[in-house]
């Protein structure tokens, strides 16, 4: 047994997106994202959760400093995504769909370098009734 | 002792808005609502609490049937907000900025019509750490 | 400056319900009442929230023990109404309909005469959507 | 790396069951089930998560429409089972105690068909204290 | 019609604190305290509700401005109470029992002289079955 | 298919500890630690989720009685933590650091002996924002 934890940290920003695709037409676009795809878009309360899995240091009792883990999300995912419009303000969404499953993707992606072998999972939490996560299978 | 019953009807909504007033300057907007002030509007899951006031009816035992209520508050409010851009899409805020502590009046005047005397509250969560109510004092 | 204090207790007890009247034809009762007039009830987790209003006693800085609230909740609230059918095993339902406002004030004055004056306030959340709460107003 | 994303919609229902088996002795159910086993039943609201695991489609970023899961479950399993008492109106439970464990493989059972290999697991929470879930190993 | 509005902010924090009176006996401590009297304390997840009653400023439609309160709540609230020990750090609890009741008061007593009349209510939440809350009454 | 299901209760236990380490100087523990190394410690309201995997008894529809699961918990975890200050109360803590990584490893070992293979998963909830799972891995 190798004592490998689980440890999640939280994070929560607010931001609008638009559903909406280029390559499809007004209609097909009405008919597959209904209200979402409105021109001036839409927001939520989005919580992240980061799941790192390791292994405890022996005098520490952590498998990452959580301080260090709260610096690397305000950079990389809060600064940037924070009370923004994610279609216009996130590069990668330029030509990606923002749904909430390619967010769960795109914020593995930029968290990734920084997190290595550690990046368990990825979960955003969109509405109450809605949530997906990436474990970059 | 008349038997006065509060009931309270929760509904969700996920919208947008802006914090930005045309009477500030730029510099005085950022100071003042900082990334809310954002031109692309940010956004977040509303949670609307209505609350009544009233005594049960002897026979339903209801201060309101809450499916009237809901009715009241898909036409009068859902329809109208719901992933909507509160800024442009909702008239009162032409010349009004949108901020929570206005957003409760509106609703309440929305509704006052069609709820009358039995309207006691309505209160509107807009993210874990902040939320707004009014009872028309 | 008299330093009254709200404390408050939960407890949540898992209740079933019908909402029916004998006083309604059938086709009235479905209109009135839909999905929970079935004949067979539903249940809910019912979260009971007990507000006292006093002054913390010097040394203890309590209003009231809450270990005695919670003896009086178990006795008069908890064994009598968890894990029951309330139409059928509470007696103030045999004539009275079990709607969310009336079940608040019967709750209400099964505690009233254990709390008298520190009463202040019985809440009840029946589902995420609706609560309602009584005052003795 | 194939990009597999998991994608969870909730539903909540309302529902009464009785924990008792016909195969055992009044004392044995009341040994076992408690106030669980009374014959009129309780109820709970059942907060019910339905996991997807695929690829996104590329144009519209999406496992599969939400909205389209949302008409399979209410068809499968909010009609039959919302404002029931699932002991009587649930076929599988003619024979089958719907205890929370025998819940969650119904629910999977009866979406299965309509879901295939994009089904990932079936959680229900009864109370704030106990929940369950199936992945169909 | 003033347009009242309520307007609250929530912060958290991590605390220990331990219910004993040098006024009682051993005994009498423990009858009353239970388990809250042990030597060394116990902590909770204090969540801290500060709620504030104006009317909102036309131009900026804030009751004041929230950036403001949550520095005032930093300063007089998280910095001297978040991570500690409330019976020895807090210096109104040297000869004051550290109850939820009195927590709020003290709390309060911080807040007034930075809030004025627009202080409404403090509540704090000690777990989720109780939570007290004071007006200034 | 096995009809393997997990079968999860939450427990909450409020405690306090300390992030400090003996081999660690004054500057280091607080350069690692920063408030949670505070002398006195602080708490919080743990939540605890314990879940096991099985087969749901043919008879009973159940995994494992929830209410031996409630004693085991009880005696084990409850008994020796609620209300304590683990660096002290708890004997793994002489010589192992209290973090949350830790706690999961040290409840999971406090429990396996009791529930063998069924013990799938401990996971544990320490503020909002953060929480650890261990699976024996």
């Amino acid at each position: 047994m190798t004592n490998y934890v689980y440890i999640t940290r939280r994070v929560v920003f607010s931001a609008s997106h638009r559903l909406y695709s280029r390559h499809l037409s007004e209609q097909e676009n009405w008919d597959i994202f209904d209200k979402c795809s409105r021109a001036k878009g839409h927001g939520h309360n989005f919580e992240l959760f980061v799941t790192l899995k390791g292994i405890p240091d022996p005098v520490t009792g952590m498998v990452m400093n959580l301080s260090t883990l709260k610096t690397i999300l305000q950079e990389h995912i809060l600064d940037p995504m924070d009370h923004r419009f994610l279609n216009d303000d996130i590069a990668e969404f330029k030509d990606l769909l923002p749904s909430i499953e390619n967010l769960v993707i795109v914020v593995w992606n930029r968290l990734k370098p920084h997190l290595g072998e550690l990046l368990y999972e990825v979960k955003i939490i969109e509405t109450e009734n809605n949530f997906a996560f990436y474990r970059g299978e």
